[in-house]
């Protein structure tokens, strides 16, 4: 029943990235090979057309497709939410419903715009997303790519529909977490993003993260999670100093670019992100095959 | 042949509105009407698909329809050129192929960004539309609503391709436009925007204007440009002035709201711009008509 | 000896406020008021003229006055770091130079700018000031309200200097923090400011900090200092949960007005902000108290 | 009278960088030749202690000693406008009061913030400015450097004391200017600065510009401005094409390093910009040095 499965919303949701071939094509065998990986490794969910999966640069067709694939591949293991962006609320019912028909077990929601959206309409976008099923929402905001931005009484408007279960916030201000959290007094659970520490929002009150580098270091981040959750601080702490350099290298260069290297540094074949994005750079693989080597399961224990 | 096409794009463009009903279909009626209407206040071309037009609010059904009735509805009588919109370089191709099959005259081309974009990456978008059809294609640069900009070398560069043929800079910056003019030497032609003061443009080399309140004030703008052109300033000044209001009014409201609501007022049913967008406000809707009535082609004469 | 002095720098500063009256003139027995209260409420030290002080609203006489009383009124009792900015390297010694005659204990030093500083000269800068005197320098960055910010590699090599012992960065970027700390490697300290959620700060390896609503809770603040450093997080977090509503209050009114208001409110006639700072507006000074009653000592513990 | 001192400010007021020696003394010699150059050329007032003159970074003695000095060179044979800058309305008035009495002609006013401050403050303080003294005060609002900017409303309630005369932009927004314009219905001159193309603020109705760029050419800054007076746009355009370089370099590199450049090449011994401020760069010095020389009367006439 819903309950029980809101109550799953908890723990480590790598975004994954979305696999496409030069021809436009969605890359199946990767996708599916990623989702595998991740799932063993013991992440909580997984999150597929967030910012790392590129949503922005794929067509519907594009979009339908990755999310289609990955809950095939999940099969109910884990739960999958699925990232539906659009600047109509049409399009954003729509892509909920079809996401649900897919059999999605959860959407996060954003919101885009060009023109700046007043806040009433802000409230009835991500209204109609939760009332267009009966899936969970989260909500999502990232002032940094996006031209809106949810303010807190928005947030707290919409932590009362009793579809919208979570927020992610993705800005790089972990105070408006804590600000947020004693707002909505206990109606909306708070996840973390790739720019916060998650030790840090866990210690807050969080309830895990969404990210995409959680998509090159899953177990690492399940046992900081675990740690976390333990409130074993003590060796929470210096796991996720060795874990932030990830974080910043994801900062320093395109998040898509950035992940979709490191995977073919681990051997899926991911492809590059769609053009005019452009691949990660020389020194950016260098950059990340560094950190990769020092995070390894073995090194950063 | 091409060259007399380029020599054609100077003038008054208005920004058509994108007339769409409250379930989503093109409502053709008022868009054929008012192309009529603009054509006969003497405009010298029109352009759907740009800010003013919502494209970033339509989907790919929406945005070719309204292209086709354009282009249509115009029959060759000025020029029409169509705006092209993507984040991915593959969208923007198609995009430029399919309008330029529905017999659009020249492409209005922009990039959408979710994350930055290197200069080369920007660069290659563009040259990308140019190479795509055989049409001219005037660059717009609008750092307000989207996420990149052109920079003074990418411009330089941009000017090389010869199907580039203008550039529309939808920036406040004036000066801008003067850096372009000296630093491209005639490779381009530069057109005005809302946000600049179109008289002060046509002063400094521009060749004309593409910008919303076009549609809603035609007759006059054709005026003023006539008067530029005829390098008539002391008559010009005063007629610029009057017309500011309507500009002022245009960045105060929401474009798209401001300009459908005023339209509605002149008998055009273009509908409400696509939620969650507002429509026009009470106060709106009172200030821009104070401004019509103040501007009426009697009044402004 | 300086290491002894340097060990000392740990723990809640609060920002004093600047009492001045009407014509001008330092508001002395207030000042010394105040310093005695947050002494006997157990601050580990004071520091005047930071951000919430209006070291940017008060004249050179003005200033060293502050110094004078402050450092006069605790009798080293407990550190003081006087704050010192400007906008040239030759003010900024000269200041520091003034401030360890009267006897401060140590200097916050923050660069203030015009126009933009290339990151040489933002070096230098802060690299004169640590050499002018014997004193320990705190780092202040405040991307707020100055124009310059220190970057990572700035903060890197303003670490080597031995005087400089400690940063403290009042951006709301708290991962920023852990960058920091993941680079400097033990040679900086890193206090929180206002804008961070101290516990969090604290667990991820700050040592204390500076901030303007420690002036109007200091035995709060201790108490939530005590328990971090003692890692009590279970007992920490709901404290810093009830008190963060200080900080949101703070970041809501200007700083110098809601901190002079609550400390008028608890008897302290520190006076107004300086005109044309505006006073706490009174549904300021509502907010204001409603916050201190719910946070008092009684109610808080 | 009054009257007649009003209506002499107009045409190009070149703003003076302020010579400082290395150990801080103002450099009296090369002021005084750099005065007398300027009126030689024909300029129509002189402006010290604007944003090129440095005074964010002069102390209180070092900008009342560069007044002094330009007011007794000048010997009231074209107004001098001198610069008020300031964060608190007491420093304002006082320094409009000091200059007053060294026979300043005008006040240039310009708010400076560190906090953000309310509209009814920013209009409190500039009206106290203007009552302070019995001089005609030019606004000055720089939203670039400064923290504050004047709204259309504050300015429309600044153009109502007699004293304010006049308001200069220095936003690169020259559609603003008109806004401004229609606004103030003559109650206040505008005049352009250096983000401005000057010939098409003249064509919109400004009565000159106040720039940096002046002090480096100022015969053929007179020369367009007689052309733009005379209504001679033909002739008025191609000049103020190359002389808009000047201005492009002067937005690349820092104001008063290139302008203390420029004239020290022109054998102006003024000195550098105070440190933390950086000399003009080698590269800089050779595109100055380039512009210059293209822009010999010769060559620009």
């Amino acid at each position: 029943m819903a309950g029980s499965i809101l109550r799953s919303f908890a723990g480590v949701f790598p975004y994954l990235v979305s696999p496409i071939g030069t021809d436009g094509t969605v890359l199946e065998t990767p996708l599916r090979a990623l989702c595998e990986h991740l799932i063993g490794a013991g992440v909580h969910g997984l999150t597929p057309l967030g910012s790392t999966g590129e949503f922005a640069y794929l067509n519907a067709a594009q979009r339908r497709e990755i999310v289609r694939i990955t809950v095939e591949q999940t099969a109910g293991r884990v739960p999958v939410i699925a990232g539906v962006a659009a600047t109509t609320t049409a399009d954003a019912v729509a892509q909920a419903r079809d996401y649900a028909g897919l059999g999605a077990d959860g959407i996060l929601a954003l919101m885009e715009a060009y023109f700046p959206i007043a806040e009433a309409g802000v409230v009835d976008y991500f209204t109609a997303v939760a009332n267009a099923t009966g899936l969970p929402v989260v909500l999502y905001t990232n002032p940094n790519f996006q031209r809106s931005d949810l303010s807190l009484p928005a947030i707290e408007a919409l932590s009362r529909p009793p579809h919208i279960v979570a927020i992610k916030d993705a800005s790089t201000n972990t105070g408006r977490l804590l600000s947020i959290l004693n707002r909505v007094e206990g109606r909306l659970d708070v996840f973390a993003a790739s720019a916060h520490i998650p030790a840090a929002v866990m210690l807050i009150g969080g309830v895990g993260w969404m990210a995409g580098p959680a998509c090159i270091i899953p177990a690492q981040s399940v046992r900081l999670y675990d740690l976390c959750r333990a409130g074993d601080w003590a060796a929470a702490l210096p796991l996720q100093r060795r874990l932030w350099r990830m974080n910043e290298l994801f900062a320093a260069h395109s998040l898509a670019a950035c992940i979709k290297g490191a995977l073919q540094m681990q051997g899926f074949a991911v492809g590059d992100p769609l053009p005019p994005q452009a691949p990660l750079s020389p020194s950016g693989r260098e950059a990340v095959a560094a950190a990769l080597a020092s995070l390894a399961p073995g090194e950063a224990g």
